[in-house]
């Protein structure tokens, strides 16, 4: 057990705080930052709501929200077990964006109900943050708010875990002198991260992606009871490989673990292709140890814990994602954006620094948050 | 309109922002702020839920919640439309309380909804603060949810304001040398506020409340589509009188208007009872104004406007009853600690300051803060 970090957040009592940006000292200031000064600032906003923009803090606001389904890990421990993961997240949100971050962990895992309280909630921020929420109801969730929320969405576990592997990729095949178009990547666990990193890597221009869930190899030929493996199984698996994982992996060019730990034997390293990238990111035991997966063999390897080197870690993705949507004044977060994310923060690694165990900046590299932030708002569509 | 207001908050981008508590500068602290370490804190309040008061924010945290059905004297603005209040509020929270308060307003008017949406974000915060949410709906949201929730709830625009006006009349009651006892006291606007300002001063030992609306004096023996009013003319009006205002005010020793302004006249102070108290307290046009009021020989006049001396505030009253309650660790806002907090307003005038033109602290004036504060802790019951 952790005793240090529970003892620091006995000592911190939350991890966030709010600060007061206004004066209110005197009779005057509070005349005017309240009552009566803010009445007329009430009717101009009720005159055109989307200057709830300019006089309230919303453009800079996100909320983190969670139903405590699956914390980290851990499973589904219930919302109050779940604020200190998103408490902690509002803290990466102001320190590397500079946003508003707020903390809702919410008393229900029923979707429709999820859904329409983040609908009610909307006009307090200027994106959606959501975290942690089990598959398949997170993709349900994610998708209903996309579409009918006027702000932008952004499911962390998905896009913030597929643009960090994004990244982890492109640099990784600098490493080992391959291009993106001639490399399959298996991926392992079809849940929320798995099937977002497996479409968010073939539009990055991976050659192919095969999926592999406990029942094993995902097929297009398949019925499933699983909407998402459904989709996903169609748009991948070109060469329709039948099988296990260990049938997948064979002269694959990548494999990507986020299911649980110890999956992987060296065997299964040996029999990928020539320079191996193992990213074993299942917490907190890997798929395969970055000890056991280098002496079989891996070229590069990645893991999800700060103990390795190169840990993939999304932590590199949100502040700089909301941050340069918010610059941009855009109302959702496009592929191209993620993708600009992706590149952004392969690109803080220079030539000279990247290397076999430096593919990625530190969580806490700020050069990378501005990259990310800058590209975002770049790639963001003009108005 | 008032354009400085309007020019301020475009500049602030709103009034409350976020700041980290603890350090996330290197890896090291990013592993116990967050993952991995954070994961046993998770453990650790799902172990104990009640653990979320010590390991996170929520022990401090308040959630100022409207529907923006009833926004200052507004009307029904919308919840966009009413953020900039409840950023304003979150503001002085901090300010005078210490408390990180959370505006949130929601896009449905609803009661059920609201009650459900309340229940399932109370694990993120230590108590509700409701505002400005319309009359009926407002005491059935308060009623249910002070049964249905586990933290405090306190409907400002009802028990604030009649805290502050408890303390007011305390304090006036001196000046015009008179016992609360002896007091027969009309009140204009049978809406959440003038209900409750009602109840309250019962509570508080003075001999009569008359309730007035604009049907008139609200008596016992008529039969009433709001409950509200059935309930609150079951305890006032003892003698039974019977007419309009002008009947009502009659030797009537306070009259307090919480409806709209211009309704009273000189002819109305002049019949009421020896040194009479005015609280005229529509915004932005009182009842009566101060000047006309006093020519007619009111002894004490208070008004909802810092333009005139005696303001009767209810920034006065949140930050401190939250603080007090918070300290002591209470899980309900009883009328022990609201009558506390009256009492603590009151006497942050001291005998020598009190005079007919200065009846209240200024909203600003931190003694009455702390004042409250400290009441409403002792006030509260002992486990």
């Amino acid at each position: 057990m952790n005793q240090l970090a529970i003892d620091k957040h006995r000592e911190w009592h939350g991890k966030v705080e709010t600060r007061v940006k206004c004066p209110v000292e005197t009779s005057e200031e509070l005349a005017i930052a309240y009552t009566p000064g803010v009445a007329d600032v009430c009717l101009e906003i009720q005159r055109d709501p989307s200057l709830s923009f300019t006089l309230t803090g919303r453009a800079n606001a996100v909320a983190v929200i969670t139903d405590g389904t699956a914390i980290l890990g851990l499973g589904n421990i219930g919302p109050e077990a779940g604020m200190p993961v998103m408490e902690g997240k509002c803290a990466l949100f102001k320190a590397f964006g500079g946003i508003d971050a707020v903390p809702l962990c919410l008393r229900t895992t029923d979707t429709e109900e999820i859904i329409r309280i983040v609908k009610c909630l909307q006009g307090n921020f200027g994106g959606i943050n959501l975290e942690d929420i089990s598959a398949p109801r997170c993709f349900e969730i994610e998708t209903r708010l996309k579409k009918e929320l006027e702000i932008p969405v952004f499911h962390d576990d998905q896009h913030g875990t597929a643009i960090v592997m994004g990244a982890a990729l492109l640099n990784a095949a600098k490493v080992v002198g391959k291009q993106l178009s001639d490399m399959r990547v298996v991926i392992n666990g079809a849940g929320a991260a798995g099937i977002t990193i497996g479409k968010f890597l073939l539009k990055l221009g991976v050659s192919d992606v095969i999926m592999v869930d406990k029942c094993g190899i995902l097929v297009r030929d398949e019925t499933y009871e699983n909407r998402a493996h459904e989709e996903i199984a169609r748009i991948t698996n070109k060469t329709d490989r039948h099988g296990k994982l260990a049938d997948a992996m064979k002269g694959a060019d990548v494999f990507i673990g986020v299911s649980v730990g110890n999956l992987v034997n060296e065997e299964m390293v040996r029999s990928m292709a020539d320079r191996p990238i193992v990213f074993a990111c299942a917490n907190p035991i890997p798929e395969i140890t970055p000890e056991r997966a280098l002496a079989a063999g891996a070229a590069v390897v990645g893991t999800g814990s700060s103990k390795y080197p190169n840990q993939i870690n999304n932590v590199l993705v949100f502040p700089g994602i909301f941050r340069g949507t918010f610059d941009a004044h855009a109302a959702t977060i496009t592929d191209e954006m993620m993708m600009a994310a992706s590149m952004g923060i392969a690109a803080t690694v220079s030539p000279e620094e990247l290397s076999a165990t430096y593919i990625l900046p530190k969580a806490v590299d700020r050069r990378a948050h501005r990259a990310v932030a800058e590209a975002v708002k770049n790639a963001a569509p003009k108005k």
